[in-house]
């Protein structure tokens, strides 16, 4: 955690309400940290349902296959989470570090080891010693609250500058049911499921599969429509739990994705998911201005997404917007790059409102001036027509800093 | 130009020998810099064949579109380059540009503008004003000497700190050529024809398609094997003249890149556009650290490719490398995130000799002193054997620093 609060930090941090079926408490279990809380233990009621989107990284970490395993039985009652270590690339030990953290938390929820989620965040190819865990998650579930929600995304951070929660609600059905969620950033950070880890809780009464198509779209618009410098971690998990409580209320249990009173939920997941997504980009290692960068008129909608990805990937765009340069010249590169359909005399750029160029030149009344004083504002959005179609794609990220290279040059130690 | 010299120059630089029928000067015409030349003029033997491959970039620039039109004639008389200013995403104006240069250095050369060929770098967006080569190409003309391989290279750069230029010289039918070449770099550098300019000169008789074959097959084993920030340029050019000037001593003409005769001359091309690739990545902007990425037991060389790629390309293990720390667990990452086929449990990691991991975890020999000592050279050769087949490769690129980031954080201006 760094001392210093990222200026991109939402103005303030939400309290979310309790879920019912959801208790949590964190602790020191002194992994690699001194002096903070680095394992955040979830209970769950009976019968809650869970579902994941995970890294498509070829080498994930031993949660990662943990997780992948057990997801398939689609029921969960506990979630532990460290920091500090990321249990990756730690080979047999690593399979073995993770079993021991679920069979101590299986004997503390007093369920299966399969029912336990777990999820790993720190160095690569550091051996995770589980046994720290021993006694700790058993305090944990002794301990565990309803409401711990600010110090739950607390335990999990590691460079990330701010905590990172989001709350919504939606009718199911007529009632209300509640969406919680937390994420982590803050490196390592591209698509292919784009955050390192991030949890999301609800009450609604939702099956598995459901879940799982609920989450696997919504993080397509949301957590893969992020990047901070294009690696992809070997541990991005984000997991959904249902515990269904909202049941007893009448909330309708839902069986089928198809099912057309999920629409409202649908809306709000995504919308938190999407807040999440953004507040890790506005969290990006050394980011200084947050970037949002929307594509139109591209051939096909995942080719627009790749061209936004492209530019919101690319290290001189964000060197030139963290230097406040309305270098658009750089995004052209960029569109170039990406290897999508794209016609440079077609081609039109701007950054915030001003158009900076046109059929496939600057524009004839570019004034430099003003988009220098737009570049000096810490949200810019850069956004581009192709005039092929009707493709369009919005992606996330920050400027390239000093900073950033400063954090990752020596990580490590 | 800086006035820090990169660390990584080549001890020497070499001097180039004339090739027969080549001639060149340099002048400054006030394109962007002051007090430093910004144009090159060579001036070529009747009847040179020339070849080129060129970006891949969807948004090419303008001196990338009139190369590519007239290569198809394939024989050159004048080739014009100027730094300061990339002639790209200029629009009807750039096209207009282009054709003015070689207008102007076709009454110069006493030839058609179709057999000029011109190339531009710098900055990109900006409108090109070609009228001030009026009076300076003919100038160039009349001073062009066939040594002046120095000031040439040196007139092309931009970011770049010293100027790169090799030579090698095969027998050719047992008659002895030569090669000359020069490239720059520093910055907006990947793969898709990895340099921004290089050029190339023969005295052998060698026809244009026997040069296209060899320059293709060249490009893909040392150019398109560099990568700075995985940013292609919009105006990648490498060219290669052919004078057939030691044909009057007796070198055969060749037609037919079958042809047994070139395999000498294919080995010093290949050695030659290794050699400058590997000085652009030695340039890279920022660069401290010199990094080779060999990737060994791939399914196949493409596959061996794309994952040293993804690892020469990976912020995160560029800032380490730089950072000094030996953060295997981001090679690792890069693997992963390559898309390719990759068993976890197959990965051997070595950093220079020092094996790092093996079999999907540290290796048990691991000598955290050792591997730290290694990292604080300015050449590091990263390793990674997947246990999988025998498909190899190696990539070259260099750490990512602070340096970096306040070269590209307002180019501009």
């Amino acid at each position: 955690m760094s001392k210093t609060v990222s200026p991109l930090a939402p103005k303030s941090t939400p309290t979310l309400p309790p879920i019912e079926g959801v208790r949590m408490a964190t602790a020191q279990a002194g992994i690699r940290y001194k002096d903070r809380t680095d394992v955040l233990y979830l209970t769950l009621a009976k019968d809650t349902a869970v579902a994941g989107v995970f890294t498509r990284s070829k080498c994930p970490s031993a949660p990662v296959d943990w997780c992948r395993r057990n997801l398939e039985k689609g029921t969960a009652r506990a979630l532990v989470v460290n920091s500090g270590n990321a249990n990756a690339f730690t080979g047999r030990a690593g399979a073995k570090a993770a079993k021991l953290t679920a069979d101590i938390a299986a004997r503390a929820a007093g369920c299966r080891a399969s029912q336990v989620f777990v999820a790993s965040t720190g160095v690569i190819g550091e051996p995770l010693d589980a046994t720290r865990f021993e006694g700790v998650l058993e305090v944990c579930e002794a301990r565990a609250k309803p409401t711990a929600w600010l110090d739950a995304a607390k335990a999990i951070m590691t460079t990330d500058t701010f905590p990172k929660l989001a709350t919504r609600s939606a009718p199911l059905g007529g009632v209300q049911v509640r969406i919680n969620g937390i994420a982590k950033g803050a490196g390592m950070i591209a698509p292919d499921m784009a955050t390192m880890l991030s949890f999301v809780f609800t009450d609604a009464p939702l099956a598995a599969t459901v879940l799982q198509a609920l989450l696997r779209k919504g993080a397509e618009k949301s957590f893969n429509c992020v990047t901070v410098d294009g690696d992809t971690s070997t541990s991005d998990t984000l997991l959904i739990f249902a515990t269904g409580a909202a049941g007893a209320r009448g909330a309708p249990a839902i069986a089928l994705p198809s099912d057309r009173r999920l629409a409202p939920f649908r809306a709000a997941l995504e919308d938190l998911l999407t807040d999440l997504a953004q507040q890790v980009a506005r969290d990006g290692e050394g980011a200084r201005k947050f970037v949002t960068v929307k594509v139109t008129g591209a051939t096909t909608a995942s080719s627009a997404k790749r061209i936004a990805m492209a530019i919101a990937n690319s290290p001189l765009v964000k060197t030139a917007v963290g230097g406040e340069d309305a270098n658009w010249g750089r995004v052209v590169m960029a569109v170039g790059k990406a290897g999508e359909p794209a016609d440079r005399d077609k081609l039109t750029i701007w950054f915030g409102d001003i158009r900076v160029a046109a059929k496939g030149a600057r524009d004839p009344g570019y004034d430099e001036a003003r988009t220098t004083a737009y570049m000096k504002g810490d949200e810019i959005l850069i956004r581009v027509d192709l005039g092929l179609g009707r493709g369009e794609a919005t992606t996330w990220t920050c400027d390239l800093t000093k900073a950033y290279v400063e954090i990752n040059g020596d990580y490590r130690s």
